[in-house]
């Protein structure tokens, strides 16, 4: 169930109506349910219950600071791959204790930053980069927390830009190697090897190979403590999924934290989950306006002022989203593409989908757009990115506002004038 | 030839040091040649000699302002896809009467925008935008000169995302169709249908396909004249490639506008290309440097500052890019994947790729990356966009500013913070 239904056939967001945001904000605009997205994190976090533990929201999957703000005050912690959200979850007012940083190209500008604000560990991708982050916190005279990112070989089965956890990719170390890495890591004078962490891929809808992964972490974990490393924590990363089809479940995130705690039981480990897509995926959606109906030979065109450049997912992903009309008519249903004004062929949304009869001027909602989708977008074609905005029930608010031409220029007009010979 | 050689065993564009650049500029960030540019553009301009013509550079290649206003100062017209494209063409200083607007979706505030500025042409690619067209152009009291663009069924045989001139397609209006359209174009008042134009694709290394389609356009014209339309322009949009492997040929500019000229001869046509990757592909480099080796299992890999939110043709569209030492060595060579700090596993630059032996701080120059390169970029993971450097000969200037994490959260922090109830 999603924040998104329909009432006297028009979708609504909450208590919402969507032709009205698309009236005064204009089209494409992403919108976000509040309900949904708190919905989702208290799921996870009610399931943990007593354990200790910390729910590490991954900004990656949606950065916009009014999400992150909501997501601190309900309690998260937030898993960071840049400096650049470590900025924003500083701005947003998370608190930097919570923040664990992952990602295999830390430069040492964003490790110093990090270390600025002490924040609770790094998820450390390699050798050279533990050695650098022991350096780094040698200079500020601090003792960085890390733990060692751990590539378990668990196939997450998912589409292969992003299945993480197999020994072909950069991500981790090798659970093979990791027990020698700990040992020269604990020689380190200015680190702390107190956890371990893995994350083996985005958009499971079969939590299995999470827990497969767990198990085998757990194993190392017993192997790492009986070689002296004082293992407090375990990171096991995000990967949930989200139904893009009407045909697909969405997993049972109670459940699935029940079975973590099973395993956990008795372990003396504070457990961390980093999950992204599955607390805002569903909670977003993209909205777009109908321009022109086309008809090349035997294909439909619907085109709509919303491109790849909004969202990639299809392009990139081959991904479905769903399609959901603002208004729903009777009559005549057609096949059609749904595509986008930038000019290329991979410009599409989606590909000979059932839809109704549509006119210009039409409103569509492009279903379960929250996670990677804004924050992939671009400004390809020179198209401003669209506004954002958060519902919450019958109010809500413009969180990001749409882009100006006078945006896309703004830091060439400010490049040096000056010539360098 | 490219404007990017080594000197002393160290990459030059121009007669500007890389390694210079990257130390005053740092990394990543794109670097274009001058020199490079108009000598592609010259090579279209002069080719076509006394013949009547416009060469519009494809903005959507790369939209820097610096760009276009080198191109403007040597003559060049501009094709645009987008009001924020001819909103860039005025800011450096284009000609809007040199101006042709393309693409599927335009908006009726760009169609007006475009009518405000008088610009030469809009490349219409269906009769409901054809309507559009003359009913605001109706409103504005003013004729609008159209082409429709005529989708020739002509197979330019590349990547399917940038192939645009198949009957499956979005683009154009079936050539067996457009007679019909032109027909009833002619009885609108404020349109004045006196082009035709198509585009079958981009990155075309054999430019035969582009001769066929100009056959079958004059056969249509022909046509179109005999019914009387009273064309006087022709548009053969772009589509010429670039060889991103050192394997490819460069297709020859000067050899095809001969052909093109044969074709055209006797003909009483204004011929108008829109080249863009042509003149600006092999014009930039991507400069990055090396954060981290890593090896996992029997895989070797580089890991670098620059990522797919920089560079997204390698994940996008499967493209290959030359990647070349900044510093020339000697000794062992490794195979390695490239790949950015972005997480997930589709953030590659390369695979299996035979590199030197590199070392974290090396720079490498990620080759032909002026087209479609910034103009894709993003701030996925919160990334900040890289800096742009034009260089003329011993000379360089930052053309864009590195984006700032205050960039990034801009929009937000501006939002309207009034809640809409």
């Amino acid at each position: 169930m999603t924040d998104f239904e329909y009432r006297d056939r028009r979708l609504f967001c909450e208590e919402t109506s969507l032709e009205e945001i698309a009236k005064m904000t204009g089209t494409p605009c992403y919108v976000y349910s509040n309900r949904t997205i708190l919905d989702r994190f208290d799921a996870y976090n009610l399931a943990f219950g007593d354990i200790p533990h910390t729910v590490c929201y991954a900004v990656k999957a949606n950065s916009n600071l009014a999400l992150l703000n909501l997501l601190a005050n309900a309690g998260a912690g937030f898993d960071i791959v840049s400096g650049g959200e470590l900025y924003r979850v500083l701005k947003a007012g998370g608190d930097p204790r919570k923040v664990v940083f992952s990602g295999v190209g830390k430069t040492s500008d964003e490790i110093d930053f990090a270390l600025s604000h002490n924040i609770f560990s790094f998820n450390c991708e390699s050798e050279p980069e533990l050695e650098l982050i022991d350096s780094i916190a040698g200079e500020r005279g601090v003792k960085a927390r890390v733990a060692m990112r751990v590539n378990p070989d668990v196939d997450a089965a998912t589409h292969p830009y992003i299945s993480t956890g197999l020994r072909e990719h950069k991500f981790g170390i090798d659970i093979a190697e990791v027990e020698d890495v700990y040992r020269r890591g604990m020689a380190l004078a200015n680190v702390a090897l107190e956890s371990v962490s893995c994350h083996i891929g985005s958009q499971l809808l079969d939590t299995q190979p999470l827990l497969e992964a767990l198990r085998k972490m757990l194993g190392l974990i017993d192997r790492l403590r009986a070689a002296g490393a004082p293992i407090s924590h375990i990171d096991l990363g995000g990967g949930v999924g989200v139904p893009y089809r009407s045909s697909e479940q969405r997993p049972d995130i109670d459940a699935f934290v029940q079975d973590l705690r099973g395993l956990l039981a008795g372990k003396r480990l504070h457990a961390m989950v980093e999950p992204g897509r599955s607390i805002v995926g569903e909670a977003g959606v993209l909205l777009t306006r109908v321009l022109y109906r086309k008809r090349n030979g035997d294909k439909e065109f619907v085109i709509v002022d919303a491109a790849m450049n909004d969202l990639i997912r299809p392009a990139l992903y081959q991904s479905h989203h769903e399609i959901a009309p603002v208004a729903l008519s009777d009559g005549e249903t057609i096949r059609a593409d749904v595509v986008g004004p930038v000019c290329e062929t991979g410009d599409f949304l989606a590909r000979d989908r059932e839809m109704p009869d549509l006119r210009g001027g039409d409103l569509l909602a492009i279903m379960t757009a929250g996670a990677y989708g804004f924050a992939q977008a671009s400004n390809y074609n020179s198209r401003p990115r669209p506004a954002e905005v958060l519902v919450d029930g019958k109010g809500w608010r413009i969180v990001r506002r749409r882009e100006s031409y006078d945006d896309l220029i703004q830091p060439e007009v400010g490049a040096r004038a000056e010539i360098v010979q």
